[in-house]
């Protein structure tokens, strides 16, 4: 099945465009993890079991796992394992290289780590990406505005002939879209550009995350995000789920904020329908 | 000592701009490389034995090791430490995130690996790149112009007031360049462009792919890309250096072709002298 048809499948069953980034970072782990082999493998297999059933996706960055060598490599493979099958596994690694090499991310991606869709850096253009599309049961979502300050270095800069850089990549990724397995990310913090993506690309999925501590504003991103069908965005969310408690009850604890934000993300889009 | 006058003085001391590209790729390796435990740490220790008094610096692309998953990793980490401690080694990861988390890609490169340099990619800007610059003995070659056919996606847009997408990054690394260690990566197949990015940013180092197997013209390269010392570039080179010969004698056969390229660099620049 292509990726963005089972997307939409996983949003339907799981009646949620949650996703929880699995960005663990050591310093902020309860502490009594500490004693287990792999305290981020064991945060992380708590998380997935208290929240499987309320999200459509896990997002794996793997800056947070890389900065810890060979050791970091083996945790994100095992938390890589612990995710159902119902869940999709975004591996945010934001890669890209010429052509000839990005086909060796995408086979360490998708076959290595087992990835269901990936994030990629547009900067190098078509045949950068076009190593990741090849498989269209695999999803790629194409850095297109993203939610920090240096967005606005080159993302926001002005094209001749109309546009920004940033719409440039969106047009770009409606051309790209063969397989129907295409996705743009677009920070949370940027809601107001968001609408002109989404007029640029109605059919694209869009990763989104900026939501909580980067402060972005969950209204109108589903507002100026949703789909035709009040669906089409993963709303990803990290800190603000994960860091909720640092007691023995942590994950029930993060479970109950990811239930709400599950539970608001789902009020606010079927309220416009 | 900042990272670029450490370059400076690599050049000088190795009398060499020429750097390898260890980019292993399993297929092309000599056959009976297939008996040892790990093929690719056996062959980057033969090319790096037979070729490291004759460049600065070994590039080492992420994409093909991890590839390979953990063992990937462990032949990455084996070949860094087989490098000599007067050569640099660069590693080519194009990575960039948010601040927060290029902060723990700068941590896995330089500190868990090792990397005397990285590239970036710009896409993100200004925070997604300081946590690679502060640290003045590490160097950071941001993508500016690639060597590859999708570079005239984004890269050449041509912005509103003037220049191209690719001219704009040049300018930004030039007022980013605060401790001495940022450079450019430009391919060697786009050397009319070379001068103009040169013309802005005369002091940077270039690190130039793309000459080769991918085409790019050499003695172009160097007139426009040289700095005003007739140094200035990194002239890296990968297949064409890598699989001259697939016989027990491949790292002297190798070894006589960077011996070739670095001798008609030097010719090349020191004649315009």
């Amino acid at each position: 099945m292509k990726f963005n048809d089972r997307l939409r499948e996983i949003f339907q069953k799981k009646d949620s465009l949650l996703a929880i980034g699995l960005d663990a970072d050591l310093e902020k782990l309860p502490p009594f993890l500490m004693d287990f082999e792999s305290p981020i493998t064991e945060f992380n297999k708590s998380i997935i079991n208290a929240t499987s059933d309320l999200v459509c996706a896990y997002k794996i960055n793997t800056a947070f796992y890389e900065q810890f060598g060979i050791q970091g490599y083996r945790s994100m493979k095992k938390t890589i394992e612990l995710i159902p099958d119902d869940v999709l596994t975004l591996i945010d690694g934001k890669r890209a290289d010429i052509g000839h090499s990005s086909e060796k991310y995408a086979k360490a991606l998708f076959r290595e780590s087992h990835a269901d869709a990936v994030t990629v850096n547009p900067y190098l253009g078509s045949d950068s990406v076009a190593p990741f599309l090849e498989d269209e049961s695999k999803g790629v979502f194409l850095l297109c505005l993203t939610s920090n300050p240096g967005a606005k270095d080159f993302q926001h800069l002005k094209i001749e002939n109309g546009g920004t850089l940033f719409e440039r990549v969106a047009e770009k990724a409606v051309t790209w879209n063969k397989n129907n397995n295409i996705g743009l990310v677009v920070g949370g913090t940027q809601s107001d550009d968001l609408k002109r993506i989404r007029d640029i690309a109605p059919e694209l999925p869009i990763l989104l995350p900026g939501i909580g501590a980067q402060g972005g504003d969950l209204k109108k991103s589903l507002e100026f995000g949703c789909d035709r069908n009040r669906e089409g965005i993963i709303i990803t969310i990290s800190r603000s789920i994960l860091y909720v408690s640092d007691d023995l009850e942590f994950a029930g604890k993060s479970r109950e904020v990811a239930l709400k934000m599950k539970n608001e993300i789902n009020q606010i889009r079927k309220s416009k329908k």
